[in-house]
């Protein structure tokens, strides 16, 4: 029979000496299951250890009530730092059931960029009542985190940042930063160097800082080009610099070139894993958020996408609908025709793939959209090629006629090469009209496929078999 | 007339005092008219001060001639850290270009994760031969480097660390640190404390060594739960360390838990944007280098995703051969029929993207797979529902034939129910088997929904209609 100590005898010790726990599934499993009997000691034994990070994957992956179940418990002492971690949805969710005293007392320790993020999802009502709560510097900082736009650097940064003029030696910062110790974030990683107007002047690494003896003065180890971020400068762009230069953080200045705090390597690498996350769910014709949602809003959002696809398949079976005639007379059409056009869709989604891809990379300018259009051409002209003569050689084994045959073999070159140009240049022409390609470009690559497959094969076949 | 002055002319300088010149394409064209023309010094005068990955971006997007050019001109000056920030295909097109010395040096000068990266896409005989150019010591490290599995963490780490042990002060690190500079890494970010086996017990951020006053004990300050990377862990794997708890480095330890290297987070931002890039374009059914492939190969390996897509479109076109009697006697059957499969075709590719997503960021365990697929069936009941609805209209509208139109609806809601189970489904599955869901999932959810798309409106049709 189940009860507590079945839950804290499926408990194993994690994390030997010099290794930390993580989270598993064997955990989560235990975890419920200790939910299922209420057995709270087996479930403090089984997160005790644990990262904040792997607590937010916990609780992402139980159950709705199992959460709630979790949260109801660890309410008053609910760790804040969990809280950043969560994906949105769950985070919200999160962020309701635990009182308001435990959420005053969370947002307050939080780093600014996190606590921003924490509050984002709250009813207007509501975060205006915990900002009410918070001590009025505090409160201050974060209204206007709020009033970054989102997506921007303003949102990603921290305003804890560390300082030092030009002037200054090394010793002089080394002094500075002990006496300061109390005050420092936790981690960082460069010292800003700033003129008496705070504009940056150039960054010293801790690495240098470390290694140059106690004399030598700032502004001669200094690297004085630093990569500055504007406050209003797109977390995508970002992204790109730090990702580009192998940065591990980067000043962030206002409209007057003054720092006002700093974005570090592991806000950016977040980014960098949302921002791939969206095309790839784009180009598949979800949403961002589609994992999380509940099942009324998934399919709200998706069927947006199914509704566009409905528009181009009703457009190709009225391309089909004009040659009736042709489909009546030869029914072997019929079976063939889906053939060319799953193809071409095919073949027209590799090319759209690609270019997406590499604009999002900067891979495909400007200055090579010409020779990547030629390749296209070139790729399609080889593999309608083979197609052609495969469908060929299939379709006269399979219904003895060499002019089908034929008409399917050209129908199919034929459609390569528009898929070709179609899935090159629609995410291409798209960002040049400022629209984001990944979750517009299928639709238009798919109507032409389907469009040109279906009239390039019963068209041929209306002009030569009847 | 285009001539020196006209190179010089249009450039102009870059980076006002404290910003960096970046790549653009102007700066591309400018480049590209200066190679046109010959212009050395217009050429010299615009890169200057181009980050190395910059000068890497150019190399990349100026035509195999152009880059030919460019290397020749900078063949013995050639810049070595350059090499590291070139696509594979561009970086072993240059080195290939490159003179012996120049190459001899470049690979001295690199460290040793990049010069790994840059020898190990030579031939075998042009390695060893660069190779036993080297001194006895780096030949060694590199050799031993080509030993470690492509994609693992030995690949991606660097040998260079630094070590102190747990018994020394901060004051003795710090010391050790400013005599040892030169031998230093460039970049660091923790201290790895070890224990006379050099195994690491534990990590002291630069953060917290400048902060903490000289007396302080090392292993009093240290982080004694080091999240450690075994050489031979997937870069996969190591990706999710970091990226889960926002490391800046972690320790590489060897079988025996000895410390033999360290990984930073630049190298694992590229591994993060090399995975999601990976499952995008494998979801796309392209290959990983697509972009820079030459015309043939990128055709050969598209071919093999073509094909198989070419066997789904046959078996679908088999099914509807069986019908050729309905499709003959009505002949709507025919227009109306690829309108079912291709919903469901872009239905199951929504659930399927979600699934392979969720999968490789770990949101979809063991522990929620059944909950996924209830969702996508409650998804596809909502999304099928309305999708029926609007077509039965439609048909009706179009044919005026009641019957035809429940036949419409009723095919629409079976298939997108196959694709909601499908989709979710064959990801799941494939992961277990331990496939890669991203580039095989595809066919197979394709060919579900064909399949029963066809098989199901085709065969409503015949049952109830003729």
């Amino acid at each position: 029979m189940p009860g507590p100590t079945d839950g804290a005898a499926t408990w194993r010790p994690r994390g030997r000496a010099g290794e930390r726990a993580a989270l598993d599934n064997a955990l989560v499993r235990d975890v419920e299951a200790a939910i299922a009997t209420g057995d709270m000691a087996a479930i403090a034994a089984l997160v005790e250890g644990l990262h904040e990070a792997d607590r937010a994957d916990l609780l992402e992956q139980v159950s709705p009530d199992q959460r709630a179940f979790l949260v109801e418990q660890w309410r008053e002492g609910f760790d804040a730092e969990i809280l950043p971690y969560l994906d949105e949805q769950v985070r919200d969710e999160v962020v309701r059931l635990l009182p308001r005293e435990t959420l005053i007392r969370a947002v307050g320790e939080l780093e600014t960029d996190d606590a921003v993020y924490v509050i984002e999802g709250l009813a207007p009502d509501e975060r205006q009542e915990l900002l009410d709560a918070l001590p009025a510097p505090e409160r201050a900082v974060l209204q206007e985190g709020l009033t970054f736009e989102e997506e921007s650097a303003g949102r990603l940064m921290r305003r804890e940042v560390v300082t030092a003029p030009a002037y200054w030696s090394v010793g002089h910062v080394i002094d500075y930063l002990r006496a300061a110790a109390d005050d420092l974030p936790e981690e960082f990683y460069d010292v800003f160097v700033v003129d008496p107007q705070r504009r940056p002047v150039g960054t010293v690494s801790l690495a240098k800082l470390i290694r140059t003896h106690r004399p030598a003065i700032v502004r001669d180890i200094m690297d004085a080009e630093p990569h500055l971020v504007r406050l209003d400068m797109d977390q995508e762009e970002v992204a790109y610099l730090f990702s580009q230069y192998g940065l591990t953080s980067a000043a962030v200045v206002d409209g007057a070139g003054r720092l006002v705090g700093v974005i570090t390597h592991d806000d950016v690498t977040e980014v960098i894993e949302e921002e791939a996350e969206e095309d790839i769910l784009h180009l598949g014709g979800v949403g961002d958020t589609d994992f999380r949602d509940p099942v009324v809003r998934t399919a709200r959002k998706r069927f947006v996408w199914l509704f566009c696809n409905l528009g181009t398949a009703l457009a190709a079976s009225f391309v089909i609908g004009l040659f009736h005639h042709a489909i009546a007379e030869i029914v072997a059409l019929a079976a063939l025709m889906p053939i060319v056009a799953a193809i071409g869709g095919n073949a027209g989604t590799q090319a759209m793939t690609v270019a997406v891809r590499a604009l999002a990379t900067r891979d495909l300018t400007p200055a090579n959209a010409t020779a990547t259009l030629r390749k296209e051409l070139g790729v399609a002209l080889i593999n309608g090629g083979l197609c052609a003569l495969l469908m060929g050689v299939i379709t006269w084994g399979r219904f003895h006629d060499w002019q089908l045959a034929g008409v399917m073999a050209a129908a199919m070159v034929a459609n390569l090469l528009m898929a070709g140009l179609a899935g090159a240049l629609t995410p291409i022409m798209l960002t040049r009209l400022g629209i984001d390609p990944a979750p517009a470009s299928g639709v238009f690559v798919t109507a032409v496929t389907d469009i040109v497959g279906f009239f390039a094969f019963l068209g041929l076949a209306t002009l030569l078999l009847l």
